[in-house]
């Protein structure tokens, strides 16, 4: 089950800097051994900003709320959800 | 070079139910052209939503507006672009 | 699956005063099946306005969308979708 | 009488862990006693977001801001109410 | 049970006038029956808009929504509701 | 003269709190000495909300704003302000 | 007593352009008037919109709404008011 | 003195598509006799809407709100204007 | 030229009262001389706010620019910029 | 390839004055360098803000983000990017 996922990035300036490289370097393990596992699937960055596009594959609800929740720049993250389905135009499903 | 594009399509109540009728399916049509191409790389209903999220491949902003500017349902539609880059997390550029 | 959904209704003043009648019908009739058979969970009015708050349990995002896409009022509502987690408060989940 | 309540929870970043782990356990305790006394029936978290949905079941409007006001993170809180009332398509309420 | 209501009006140019006339007048009519029995306390004007500020006194959520819902202008007007509640420096309330 | 006023109060987390107590009694004194005098006719609590509606008669917009820019809690405000007239429906206006 | 007006009009489409045109005429005298007897102090064009800013010197909120909602093209327009106290830094107030 | 400006064109579904086209024809020659006149610095397309960003020169604000105004689709644009000045980076003031 | 200019001040909690006292000192010198000179021709009190709403006439953008950098409040300030045009209905303007 | 740029500067009022400086002293050599090498078309003030408008003409995307992503002071920016692409009624484009 797909859904697309905006992160915004806002760490607080006086974080501290070993703090904030720490976190930035749980962030990219995290997010690449769920890219490794298949349920993120996609990442992108959102040029010119602290932001990310993401498409996710998981089971359901629980188990994207239990991604996101986990990831260790959440606290510093805006973040907004768009459950995505199958789209009729999609080639994916013709039989044409 | 990827954008993301959200399109939002508000066909208003007292269009033709034949000309309504064709122009979803030339938008059909236009839609899965540019997919077999290569262009339209991704195309995802937004749940619950007359919206798309969609992901396009092209060579740059010109081919980009071509594409969305003849949209057949392009007159109905909001449309939101993103421009996308690689983030630093994706596991396609990594080479650990 | 839970899924909060908003439903607020525009109905456009030049509507056939027969074909809105119909339509009302249809609605009611649609949703009183789904709520027959447990996927639509909860329907409530907001208080003072032509909306309503309702919780769907669908087996996922595509049904969800299916269920939305094809009410009777669809064309004349704006639609948001939250998807829905279990709580860690909530009581229904505690063995203390 | 029902209410459907969003709660963002914003915690600021230099907040002393103790006090925030002792803050948050409090407010799961008063949560749980709410909810087993039955006037806050539901709890949902919003998937992605430090955020639920609640429905409380309320004598009025001072006892909901009562419940609300004494929230041991509503000084953290950004908090929107929306009173319900019975939707006329509810399976509840019909006699067919 | 206090609310404030704000209701904009937002009549269609193109609404025959008599209909416009006689939904207004009917609106007045309404208005002053609700002023009368108590439950509408209060109404102002918004200086320079089509727009009222009021006060409900009513048993519930249920006949708020009964009373806006019926409202004549109804069909044409945003509204936004706000359940009040005693504020703690009300002098009312005041035992010094 | 009628105004409407919406004040939310956004108190700073690292407020001293016997800054912040002190401030809340002068806050509380302030807004019932004007109450007692007629100018602050109304103050209604947003329920769920660190708001207040109130309703102020005063002689003119700079008595409006004296009496604002006083308050203990001004600093911490987000104010909105809607000066109020008569409305036609008024019963108080009614020679009916 | 002083407001300031930001006035955006917005003339449908299909309005009449016999009464669109005689409802401006109508607007532009109405507004000398109102200049000439000194209530209605300054309109200035907000360059690149069909919008106005205007400052008001009426006797109380009743007199200002009184103006504007008999204003011509009131009926196509959007109108915010602010009401307008003397600034501290005014020289007209100082007597340095 | 230079201007940017932002316009949206919105053209009603309804509009007699000869009109449209004149209308259009229009206003790409009005734009391009102000591009030789070198008050219309540039005008870009914003790709994938139905909008540009345009650099104006004129020589105040009376002469940018007559070009505007006078814009053939002036009726069906949303227009910002944000008034430019130099920027202490502009290499073309740099003395190093 | 003339310009309409929203100044809303947002002066930290935590800023130094030495500093915010000589700050708001300078603000004032500072406007009364622009004042004086004629380029700052009005400046209003938005009633209930920390806000101001002042008309300029200025030689140009750059020396708008110029005065508004210059203000000692200005890095807690919003600004908000119009550039303002003569209206055709202004009488100022009328040879009737 | 164009690209329009919006960056709002928010420096904090706690940052080291120092620091500030440097940085911005860091930012105008990062700019002009750019400007020189042709990728950063034009920057422009936005008159009253502390906000410029720039335009950029760079290879692709990845470029862009890199631009954006290294400039001194994106830690305080908020940032808004637009593709551009050639407007229709160019001259630029002309063969009339």
């Amino acid at each position: 089950m797909l859904f697309a996922v905006n992160m915004d990035v806002r760490i607080p300036a006086d974080l501290d800097p070993q703090v904030k490289a720490d976190t930035i370097a749980r962030e990219k393990a995290y997010s690449q051994q769920l890219q490794k596992s298949g349920e993120w699937r996609h990442i992108w960055r959102c040029a010119g900003q602290y932001s990310n596009l993401s498409i996710f594959d998981v089971a359901d609800n629980e188990r994207l709320h239990e991604i996101l929740w986990n990831l260790p720049l959440f606290p510093y993250m805006d973040v907004q959800v768009t459950p995505l389905a199958q789209h009729p135009s999609d080639i994916a499903l013709s039989t044409d």
